[in-house]
């Protein structure tokens, strides 16, 4: 018997475009990437064909099963016309239709990165084998996607899952989103940055005063980049408390770069959980560490085609 | 053709006990109520008995196509025992058991009340013809219930729907659950009394200061009364705010005594969402009053069973 074709699958980040075959136990191989390079506004097709490059790179004239794409939001859904907020390049870009040209007869199906990341650690990650699942993404941004009852929760619009959203603060800091005191606003590596650095936190000579070096300095003992990342925590906690009433929940996994502060993050999290969410049903959803890194958004990419009964609606292809 | 048989349907609340029959299109008749009078705690089997009386008075020999209940959480889903919070009396009283015991052969369903209350106007109410629907009671508690493309949303432990418990102040009072500066906490009808008196109100000589008392004196133009009520309405915003981003709804229907305020309440809810809901998917979310009034939690309780191909799960019978 020939084994299945394996999905491409393709993650769409400000920074990077990465893209693999998966196979249909979720093994990632054949995985390369290229910086994504947001330069002007006006290279949206230039864009498109480093991507197409390094799509060909990987497939390799090998037949695939089809293609399931991350990419960062927000994009009209489920056409997948795409206008992620760190790649100018790109708005309203056509990137499901482009793919769907490129690789006819297969299913191509695209849904945000951080729901990519959710349905990632769903089927083979932090959250396999629960079925009321929330994965959040803590990093430049704070993402989510939701799982309920075993299945994707979209939306009628493709946005469900926008964890970063929930309000932490009345009367916080304005969001990117022109709201105000939401979660994101709060707890993106940003926004703990700046936190840390009005605070007296200096990076290290040879770092970019970033996430990454914040969460390399807490780990080191920095005393502020510790309040820093536990203020983050603090706020994740509070709005999964939120969600875990709302949605009767049984796990939330938790990834991004601010999430590799390990301990740091989750036990301020877990504290603030624990101080909001005080009814059974709600106190015992557990807060976990994703697991599959930084191929949680490919896994779950693939997951879209591997598994389109569990993570793709009907009607939507 | 012989008409379908009508569903019994029971609403459970603190202050009565209500039955009537409803129609396959969601007609309301012989409705009748008892006061619950939850007396002492030993008593569980005299309010039993005061339902059966109830309900023999409303079926009055008649053949039924099944039972729905609407009952004050908490309880144990799907089993049906329930503890509701204002009726002492019955304590993990197997409600749901003994109305099988009594109604061999047709199906037996127990939803909390605010989920019925949501199917309600769903089904016949003011979300008829939306699929992703939030519906919300403000009344001594704040309760909800979630249908998501259709479907309702009960979770593992049929509790989703909570939006009373979803944080609106980190740091604010208390609340019943134990937690804090949930949305109960701060918009139930006792808080925004409470609220009221310590800023000086005093209800009218006839009436007790409650709830009721408090719309009333609002409508009649008491400025505390309509700071107070402004004060629920504002917390309501903030908490539906971050219910439209983490689920992507199409309406949240607002009923219970405190929304008899109208646009007392409605417009500072709106006003307070349009400030903290501002990407497109969410802002498009509307917020209205609900029109079934105090026969949502019947109609939604008989849909149950008359619908029960989208509000009840497979497999919870």
């Amino acid at each position: 018997m020939t084994p299945a074709a394996p999905v491409l699958a393709v993650d769409v980040g400000g920074t990077k475009l990465a893209a693999a075959l998966v196979d249909d136990a979720g093994g990632v191989r054949r995985r390369h990437e290229v910086r994504s390079q947001p330069t002007s506004t006006g290279a949206g097709d230039e864009l498109w064909s480093t991507l197409l490059g390094l799509i060909d790179e990987v497939v390799d004239g090998q037949r695939v099963a089809g293609v399931g794409v991350g990419c960062g939001g927000p994009a009209r859904w489920p056409e997948g016309s795409v206008s992620p907020l760190n790649i100018p390049a790109w708005r309203d870009f056509p990137l499901r239709a482009r793919l769907q040209e490129r690789f006819r007869g297969v299913p191509v199906r695209l849904v945000n990165d951080a729901i990519a990341m959710a349905i990632g650690e769903h089927w083979e990650g932090a959250a396999a084998g629960d079925r009321n699942v929330l994965g959040v993404v803590v990093s430049t941004g704070v993402g989510g996607g939701l799982i309920l009852d075993g299945r994707v929760r979209f939306g009628p619009t493709g946005n469900a899952g926008h964890v970063g959203h929930i309000v932490v603060e009345a009367d916080g800091p304005v969001c990117g989103c022109g709201g105000r005191g939401c979660l994101e606003a709060v707890a993106r590596g940003p926004a703990i940055v700046r936190w840390a650095l009005d605070h007296g936190w200096e990076a290290s000579s040879d770092d970019e005063p970033d996430g990454r070096a914040l969460v390399t300095a807490a780990r080191d003992g920095d005393e502020v980049a510790r309040a820093a990342v536990c203020r983050c925590g603090e706020a994740l906690g509070v709005a999964l408390a939120s969600t875990a009433h709302l949605l009767d929940l049984d796990v939330v996994a938790v990834g991004g770069g601010i999430a590799n502060a390990g301990d740091l993050l989750f036990e301020p999290a877990r504290a603030a959980f624990a101080r909001h969410a005080r009814m059974d049903f709600a106190s015992r959803c557990r807060i976990v560490p994703a697991t599959l890194g930084p191929d949680a958004g490919i896994v779950g990419a693939a997951a879209l085609v591997a598994c389109g009964d569990r993570y793709w609606p009907i009607g939507a292809d």
